[in-house]
């Protein structure tokens, strides 16, 4: 059994300023600083909450095609703003997902790619009942 | 400060047992027995993930009306299967409340009411930006 837990849970909203007003002042979650990505075309916080974090994905105005932005944009466009995906901690990614795919669960990244904070991937959300679902794999 | 912690976060499926194949038998989180509420029309499990779960929340046939089962169907049916909601867990929900009504946050209860390991209080999603928030004060 791997040793889980939630990293962090991306919530897309369309004012990250007021979404954090929310967050921070009113229920007391300590909050990071804005980062600012302009090639993802998009700005995004983390919120502390224990061993995990709520991360504010808030889209730039004009995000570049293909960009993690545009994708949030469309979600907020498609679905409305809210909790957009879950990001599980597994020890093993690379293992997790050859497993993942012997089992017929499609697959978004094959392989663990580099992310914030280490290797993460992706399932494809029509395998995960509606779940977008990314796993992390720290780095040690 | 309070010290917060995800305490869960509700997923809606149609479908629990192939739920909990993806994520006890593929992923390998550990899973505890499924719990059926025949009153609230909902079959639910709790996925352990780290300090805070995965609830698996899943419609019965016909749950009765204004039922919690009720609802999850409604939210399948409009937006699919998918993440419905997160649950903070805060020290005192019933000062955090107050403090977010003076702010102007409209809240789905006033008070925190009894949940399932202690009081629990909805805010309304017209005020959290799409995102459908419970806090919880655990028993102690």
């Amino acid at each position: 059994m791997n040793d889980h837990k939630i990293d962090h849970i991306g919530i897309a909203v369309k004012d990250i300023d007021a979404a954090i007003k929310l967050y921070r002042d009113y229920i007391g979650l300590e909050c990071e600083p804005i980062q600012t990505f302009e090639k993802s075309g998009l700005r995004l916080v983390f919120l502390k909450t224990g061993e995990s974090s709520l991360e504010l994905l808030c889209p730039m105005a004009k995000p570049p095609k293909g960009s993690d932005g545009e994708m949030i944009a469309t979600f907020i466009k498609e679905k409305g703003e809210g909790i957009h995906h879950i990001a599980l901690v597994v020890d093993d990614i690379n293992g997790t997902l050859k497993k993942l795919d012997k089992n017929g669960i499609a697959l978004d990244d094959k392989v663990g790619r580099p992310g914030a904070h280490g290797l993460i991937a992706f399932l494809n959300s029509k395998s995960t009942y509606g779940t977008v679902l990314e796993l992390c794999e720290p780095k040690h």
